[in-house]
């Protein structure tokens, strides 16, 4: 049975990917997949998603350069959810963090920055 | 400014939240909060969710006595995703596993089984 056959869908066709990095165990991102992104990310052993608010598949670090080589597969009991390792070249969040939960609840119930920033926002996306 | 001011809530008013073994990094399980289940979980220091398909509330480990302790709450750089850092009593997984992604891609499109099974589901719903 291909593993396909065990997943689960939303409505729209999507389901949530959590991508973690391999070497680390550090939790970088959630986006979500469509079939063709899932089917890509397996093919080429890039990470590909769907956006949903720009409706429109893309590849991690299509411009940033900061791509994500698949390591392995995983998906939950219910089969609604991917886990997938990765090694990540530079940094997972657009804001230029390595991984998108830079930020933690305070015990004031602020929020507090737990991670240094490896880039400005706007060199990541000068460097094609 | 409240860390809650930073928080994106689906229509449905709920938000995923990754669970992750704060000793070993392992990831455990995603589920959905809404308000309520993400300030419960903040205030008693135990993981409360939003179950889609029920309907309810409900503290993780509340049937089964594998409840997490929590040790850290972060949000991604959107505000639309939690991950939160837990000690996990027992298997995190209903299907008796110390985490639902059991499971993992292997080389022929089929799925292997990556960890031990720690206890069978009859197991745990026997033990209140």
């Amino acid at each position: 049975m291909s593993f396909y056959d065990a997943l689960k869908w939303t409505e729209d066709g999507l389901i949530p990917a959590i991508i973690q990095e391999a070497s680390t165990g550090k939790v970088l991102m959630m986006a979500w997949m469509n079939r063709d992104s899932l089917e890509s990310t397996i093919q080429t052993g890039r990470t590909h998603f769907w956006s949903r608010s720009r409706k429109k598949f893309w590849m991690k670090g299509e411009e940033s350069g900061h791509t994500q080589e698949v390591k392995d597969v995983a998906f939950d009991c219910d089969g609604d959810v991917l886990l997938i390792q990765v090694e990540q070249k530079g940094a997972a969040c657009h804001e230029g963090f390595k991984s998108c939960f830079y930020r933690s609840v305070a015990d004031d119930g602020n929020s507090r920055v737990t991670e240094p920033r490896l880039l400005k926002p706007d060199e990541i996306y000068k460097k094609k």
